[in-house]
């Protein structure tokens, strides 16, 4: 129930064809995060006209509410929340990982009690496909557990880090076997973990591939680690996955991040920057950013950028989103929300553009030219 | 600039048709509150997929914010915040009368500190005209003052509600003058005041009527009396206002208030109600209203009104929108606001469908009965 094909490289950028159970989905692809069945202040209709071609839910949050009775009445996300296009779902290891000292994590799995109501709940890689399963997401993420930058106040020790990659690993296995028995119709990826290590990355990946699985994910970057740290690994793994399965960087990033990815051979991305950044007034712009809240935007009868087709910079001045944003108007979170969003899937339609035409060293370098300009 | 079409009578119930500088308003008519330049939540595109043929303005809030240099700018609300359709806007009379203590009313105007920036202001028939046609509105209504329900704990006495009303017919009169002298191309509404008092509310209208403005509004009433009083004023005032002149009933109502001002000859309504109510789970439907935070509704997979042709109601259940409400999620006030919205602006195309085909008294016993039916 899924095929990737690989359409075209140029270096170690890729330009591949992913067929999930609800839809096809060109790559590279910027992937919404939609959490708790919705993409924050952004229509379904409004995703489809801007082109998004794959959204994301976090299975953890779904868990919690609105369950899965009432998600197994709808027989799953998608038409819970009327997306018809595919869906990826976490696999609550991250979300679970997230509530520090109110988790405790064993071989087993994670105990932990729900933040919504207290009740003592065990999320292990079995509960974590099985949620998935319910949710009929078309792309399902292995349990694993996110190795941190820093614990303690140091940063993870080999050591460390080992020990929770290979937990990962063993999670992996119960995660495909779970899947397999669940007869699941969906991809199920696989997670290479192992920190900032690059050693423990090989070997996480290494054991990874020897599963098989649909697709492979790097996670445990975008953690609280330096940039350079983060280009780093970025620079390592991606390339080094499986040349025929699909590679999802987990989390990533600003603008110049998803260019970096693709430029090192990552075909997938997520992150909440463009709907969080949005609601704080922070816009993306094929100039760079822009800072709503600017005094200097008070009067500004220009679009957000002038470059872009998205419906708020058809219709609206940075004026008057200025004044809804400082009047506290529910308008200005949802019309920046469209932009940002819209500049991230359309910079990947550019890219996956630029791959097929042969162009993307030049697109990179006029890409790098116009950020830098300044709006 | 304005034409008032009266097309057909049922009782005193009027099927009309306005002709504004921005475009046709067929009437009965409901109009959505757009107070700071933006309906709560709702896109323009969305108001017009729904029918919306005019809206309204705020000009107390638009003159704090953005302020007149900036709507200036943009010649008006209209470019400003992208809504092509016709646009009225209140006096501020009523705001800066609500500001309470605040506030300092003599016969020149009232002085207030702004609740944005404490700057001392001074606002007089003259300015609320002068800030109206920066605004470019479509209707302009006069500066008045609105005579409270009670004053100091007690029923506001004749006497009182005698002296709020001539001070309004004064500025009435001021309002009158300086919308000609500024050459204003819209049209200019009055307002009946006289509280509670049948007698004072005929002294009201008879002087207005002498002034020969575009249309006249009912003011001072859904401002803290009974129902039973509210009901009263409505059954006296507007079949007296001029036949061939629009009638605006201010602030008013649910939608069986909306039902009874056609039926009393009223044309013209606005109300914060669908979208404030919107905002707190409170929907309208045909068979009566519906509180979303019901635990019923948790796996509920009917849309909010089987009847209702909203892309909310087309797209979403009663359980995803229960779930977005539980979840705090920006998407719930966007959906439900649409479909209070459609609701109200349907309301009022389906009483005019049943006055040009001389059938409101069915239509009106049929929509009692559906209301009582309960969801």
């Amino acid at each position: 129930m899924l095929a990737f094909e690989l359409l075209k490289t140029d270096g170690r950028a890729r330009r591949g064809r992913l067929t999930l159970n609800h839809g096809v989905v060109e790559t590279p692809v910027f992937m919404p995060v939609g959490t708790y069945g919705t993409v924050k202040g952004v229509m379904p209709s409004a995703l489809e006209v801007m082109g998004a071609e794959i959204i994301l839910g976090n299975t953890f949050h779904l868990w919690m509410r609105p369950g899965l009775d009432v998600l197994g009445k709808f027989g799953g996300l998608h038409r819970f929340e009327n997306w018809r296009r595919p869906i990826l779902t976490d696999s609550g290891g991250f979300q679970v990982w997230s509530l520090g000292e109110m988790r405790k994590i064993s071989e087993e799995g994670v105990r932990f009690a729900s933040p919504v109501n207290g009740d003592k709940l065990f999320l292990t890689p079995e509960v974590s496909m099985q949620i998935q399963t319910v949710l009929n997401s078309d792309v399902v993420m292995q349990f694993d557990e996110c190795t941190p930058y820093e614990t303690k106040g140091e940063v993870t020790s080999e050591r460390d880090a080992r020990t929770s990659m290979e937990l990962s690993l063993r999670w992996a296995r119960r995660s495909r076997d779970e899947f397999a028995r669940l007869g699941n119709p969906n991809a199920l990826f696989g997670i290479v973990q192992g920190g900032m290590y690059e050693s423990l990355r090989e070997a996480s990946l290494a054991s990874l591939v020897e599963l098989d699985l649909a697709g492979y994910a790097i996670g445990g970057v975008s953690v609280g680690e330096p940039k350079d740290e983060m280009l780093r690994i970025m620079a390592h793994t991606p390339h080094r996955l499986p040349e025929r399965k699909p590679r999802y960087l987990m989390g990533v990033g600003t603008p110049e991040d998803l260019v970096e990815g693709v430029a090192q051979g990552v075909d997938m991305f997520d992150c909440v920057m463009p709907t969080r950044n949005a609601r704080n007034g922070h816009l993306f712009t094929r100039f760079g950013d822009l800072r709503l809240r600017n005094a200097r935007f008070r009067d500004d009868e220009r679009p957000i950028d002038e470059s872009c087709r998205c419906p708020t910079c058809a219709g609206f001045s940075r004026a008057y989103l200025h004044h809804l944003d400082r009047c506290g108007e529910m308008l200005g979170p949802m019309l920046n929300s469209i932009h940002n969003l819209h500049f991230y899937v359309n910079l990947m339609r550019e890219i996956r553009a630029a791959l097929d035409e042969d162009r993307f060293e030049g697109w990179r370098t006029q890409f790098r030219a116009d950020r830098a300009r300044g709006v």
